[in-house]
């Protein structure tokens, strides 16, 4: 297992620190917590095993903000073809004052029509009767397998074993319910140094495309016990998906159940007003938490042996962001990113193929590549470089490719793992 | 290896026949010739090593066209990061009146800026003086490594050693000269009947991304004796390369290289009017021999268990495109197909991710999706079916998807292979 990785059971050896991608560095105002230190104040969770996993792992959990006035945020997948807890969740839930997430794995209840609105809908009653809240209030999310019907019954005795359970330090059991393969758990609890005094943020989140049998399904959940506005709630998570989650691509498939939801039950004392240094703070722990947690879900998996960063600068947005997803989910650049090959032509194969169109009278483009900081193709032409040394640098844990496009002023940058032949073991030889 | 592949050599087993797919029933008034049967008249074709492979298989074939006033058509890669002999063939070339093919295996001539078009322009010149013509009338291609420069004077060798070489069944030559990792040859010698009288038709191609150490660099050249008007043989290319190789993807990398070329001798005194059945005759002709070919190098590859077909139905042409792109790169859908699993959310995961931005009142995609001839979904919503019959059909050697979007008027299909092990050992284990 890659060194990203951590270890199934926390208590067994060492716990890794939280943050350990050079690519994000721990805000100096951060401090990571115990593994146990438990919830923000206001917050309790639980994880329980329902049945819906084969293994008898936990697999519906339960988070509830106990505070008064909670504030809340939610992001949900793109797709055209969302899940039924997503759909249910958007259309019926007030998203920004959430008191209640329940959440399962084992099953997406995706592509299931009607019946998988209505069984959702019975789920979220049953977790509104539970937590004494009003349906409106609890979020849903599942994750699993597509085109199974959700075992209403047992996600509803699930739900009533885990509000029997519901405890400050239950986040470890509401992780384990929400994973499905992931090799190890993507969780964190830190202290956050405002200008008014220290708050928490905690973190459940489940991602493993690499690994799954299924695809690369996303749930995150973010709880802190500062008090945000609804507005400023909705605009950190936002602007931290964006440079988090929407950066991080296991094999580009867009799932049909992705949800990110922050809660904050405000139980602190410290508010964190619009525009205030305090919320300038806040949202750089967030982003650093976020883009942690996306570095984690690329590198998860056995076979995620290496893990790349792909940054592209260049004159327009939508071109530099075109060729950073096409080298990312390049199946060629990813199979020489797990075989560690300084193989700098598939980068620029990937860029030519992905802004295609260039026809008669177009002159080819003139694309620069870099890899770790060794420039290799200036103008779109091979350049003397070292290659003992390139080689020694592919063969890291993290390689970083820099890509140059025409022009100035746009850039963005991609995480993505490895094509290994762990992923076509699990997602071929895994029947339905 | 798959039964879509051929024997390495033709003559230690029975040959298979050309058309073998389902999708591509021979036309009636199409013949298939021995292998051996030669080219056209009016064409020669040799194959000679060079030097360029290291393992001294031929890397450097020269086809020409002996007729007095010949007439051709090609296509190119799209690619914004064209090759320079895509560069120069696009460029200096007469493309409707070409007289020689100089094509090479074992160095792609691409990312390699002026150096590189000095360097292809060298050996345009050189083919030109051996064959007594014009530099123009020289059209280019070249396939292997990207990022290194062409060994000129090897190049300029092997033209002056395949001039001595050159006749009318040197197209096996040629053909072992243009490929690279292909695991079986790609090369048919057809006779077409025309109303006006019997024609013939020739194609040597290469494309095996499945298994190539580099890209999917596709060539294909195709020699009749017919004579046709340049307009008709472009619009006939065009028309039938947009239905065969534009349709087929291995791994949705779209090529520096990527080269098509018909050339038409005359020599066999049938013309070929504009808009008469003869054109007909012969388009569908090349239409069932582009798709074939198209289909072989889909199922190239040691790796190639398995090829699908996706068509998908629906009321916008971009749309349809899109889904059926989707599915057949992603590499989900492509593992399933590799294990034989019925996995057919992840069909519906796939297009729903790439029609996506339904967000909130958008109501979620309703999409239908068949498999081999059985609907499993209908309206996104899983629907009752015999599930042993699907996991039989699924284990097949060739599958079908079918998928339904709303609205009517706009289909289109892909071909495309499996994500196999191979795939990943041979992209991932070499080096450059």
């Amino acid at each position: 297992m890659s060194a990203h990785g951590g270890a199934r059971s926390a208590s067994s050896v060492a716990p890794q620190p939280f943050f350990r991608s050079r690519w994000v560095p721990a805000p100096a105002h951060v401090r990571e917590l115990a593994p146990d230190a438990g919830l923000p104040a206001g917050f309790r969770a639980a994880g329980v095993a329902a049945g819906l996993k084969a293994s008898g792992d936990p697999d519906v959990g339960l988070l509830v903000c106990d505070a008064p006035e909670p504030v809340s945020a939610a992001r949900f997948s793109a797709t055209s073809a969302p899940a039924a807890p997503v759909l249910v969740s958007r259309e019926r839930c007030r998203l920004n004052a959430l008191r209640v997430v329940l959440a399962n794995a084992g099953c997406a209840n995706a592509a299931t029509g009607r019946r998988g609105l209505d069984d959702a809908a019975k789920t979220q009653g049953a977790a509104a009767t539970a937590a004494g809240v009003d349906p409106s209030e609890v979020v849903l999310a599942s994750t699993g397998a597509i085109s199974h019907y959700l075992p209403v019954d047992a996600v509803v005795k699930g739900i009533l074993q885990a509000r029997s359970q519901l405890r400050e330090n239950g986040d470890a059991e509401f992780q384990r319910a929400i994973q499905t393969t992931d090799a190890f758990e993507k969780r964190a609890n830190l202290e956050v140094g405002l200008a008014s005094g220290p708050v928490r943020l905690s973190a459940q989140c489940k991602g493993a495309g690499m690994i799954s049998p299924r695809f690369a399904t996303m749930l995150c959940f973010l709880q802190t016990d500062a008090a945000l506005a609804a507005e400023t709630a909705d605009l950190l998570l936002g602007v931290c998906v964006k440079r988090s989650f929407d950066r991080a691509s296991v094999d580009g498939q867009l799932s049909t159940n992705d949800t990110a939801v922050l809660m904050c039950s405000g139980s602190s004392g410290v508010s964190v007003a619009a525009e205030s240094e305090d919320e300038l703070l806040l949202g750089e722990a967030l982003d650093a938490l976020l883009r942690q947690l996306a570095i984690l879900m690329v590198a998860d998996g056995e076979g995620a042996r290496r893990i790349a960063r792909v940054a592209v600068r260049g004159g327009h947005p939508e071109t530099v962001e075109v060729a950073a997803r096409a080298v990312a989910n390049s199946p060629l650049v990813k199979a020489a990113l797990h075989g560690g090959d300084p193989n700098w032509g598939r980068i620029v194969q990937a860029v030519g193929g992905a802004l295609a169109g260039g026809g008669l009278g177009h002159p080819p483009l003139a694309v620069d590549v870099a890899i770790e900081g060794m420039q290799v193709c200036s103008a779109g032409a091979a350049i003397p470089y070292d290659e003992q040394a390139l080689a020694q640098a592919v063969r890291r844990e993290e390689v970083e490719y820099e890509i140059g496009l025409p022009g100035e002023g746009a850039e963005t940058e991609v995480f993505f793992s490895d094509l290994s032949h762990e992923y076509v073991t699990i997602n071929a030889d895994y029947t339905t």
